[in-house]
């Protein structure tokens, strides 16, 4: 937790919060803080500052906020992603909130086991606390949006096309010819497929709705390590 | 397990191998081939291709191997990681092997926590392991380096300089002012803190050896998320 996220019901007056539960247990165990101690916070999709603690108990902290900063810009990329499984899901969660991703869709293929659908990081309140923690580990604020379209095909027909309009749509494809771009000048759609891939058939769709494939390289990396080298690769800009 | 790693002890004639253990449950389980299939195979160190399964058993699967490709190229990086906390270590092998890293020094630092040193996967056996896991996700048989030193200042002031001979040097340090170098024409050092970051006395003792502090924007990233974005912006070619 690099930063503490504030959210509506944290606040008591504009300018003070008082905190429980995870974020507290952090100020007491890991940072070790006490009063009179500064601490860097945000408020959820607004702006960043420091928190000074007035008052600290074993149930609540109390802390003055000053939110003067911007967080750092998003990425410009739509990702869309096929679920992974659900062991390696928060950690992807908690990865693409780090990175700045913004708006992820999560969607079916046709090797993604039905299984992983009954997850239940996949609830409200789950998928709020884990993209909480990668916001808080990379001093962010802005809340990544997820989508969850459980069929393939009328995401891919319906809703894709209009997702791509005026931006760069590629589906990372491994054993394909084209390698995958680097520094875009512009906004991008992504596509990454589930362990084994995307099926011929779906890369056709995808292709169809107009992403280009592209590889990165003889490696194929899990999905947790391909996000970071794709993005990474994708925008020049540091993150 | 996109390829089958295989051992010197492994192999019953130049041609033929037994499997057992973790890959066979791989290959009945997962793959979950019969007589005749093929899978990709490697051997350590060594070159890659196809095995025909001929026998397949409860206890054993016997493989005709055919070892006629190069595995992809090594990434020229010497990685120096602060050793990191052991519920994490294991995934950095692993994205570490996955990545084409193939020399890897695990340092000391100030915010490196005693009690790390004394996890069970810093045994010959676990690195073996996980370095195993990651170049069979990879599909490579170079088995990385893994080097490991205890204690910071002898290893900054009497081993680093010559590591750095003719390379590019760096320190991931947030809060610089430089930013990340890209597409690097040539071999690199890439320094990477732990958790909290290097200390200042740390980073100037780092510097003073002949890297360069540079930072990767205003997100700080978990060791994880960290490496492939480095690898990624250092790197141009596809790895």
């Amino acid at each position: 937790m690099n930063l503490a996220l504030l959210f509506d019901e944290d606040f008591t007056a504009s300018d003070r919060v008082k905190l429980t539960g995870r974020r507290l247990a952090h100020l007491h165990s890991v940072i070790k803080v006490k009063a009179g101690d500064q601490i860097a916070v945000g408020r959820v999709d607004g702006a960043m500052g420091t928190g000074e603690v007035i008052r600290l108990s074993d149930t609540e902290a109390e802390l003055t906020v000053t939110l003067d900063q911007s967080p750092p810009p998003p990425l410009p990329l739509t990702l869309v992603l096929a679920m992974p499984r659900p062991k390696m899901f928060r950690r992807v969660l908690q990865t693409c909130a780090s990175l700045g991703v913004k708006d992820l869709w999560l969607i079916n293929s046709y090797k993604v086991e039905k299984s992983f659908w009954q997850t239940p990081w996949l609830s409200e309140q789950s998928l709020l606390d884990n993209l909480t923690l990668g916001l808080e580990q990379a001093k962010d604020t802005v809340m990544p949006r997820v989508h969850i379209r459980k069929l393939f095909k009328p995401f891919v027909e319906d809703e894709l096309p209009a997702l791509l309009a005026g931006k760069r749509a590629l589906v990372a494809h491994p054993g394909t010819e084209v390698p995958c771009p680097t520094h875009l000048p512009e906004a991008a759609v992504l596509c990454v497929g589930p362990e084994g891939g995307f099926t011929p058939y779906e890369v056709g769709k995808l292709e169809e709705a107009g992403c280009q494939a592209v590889h990165l390289g003889r490696r194929i990396l899990r999905v947790e390590t391909a996000v970071p080298v794709l993005v990474s690769r994708l925008f020049d800009a540091c993150l």
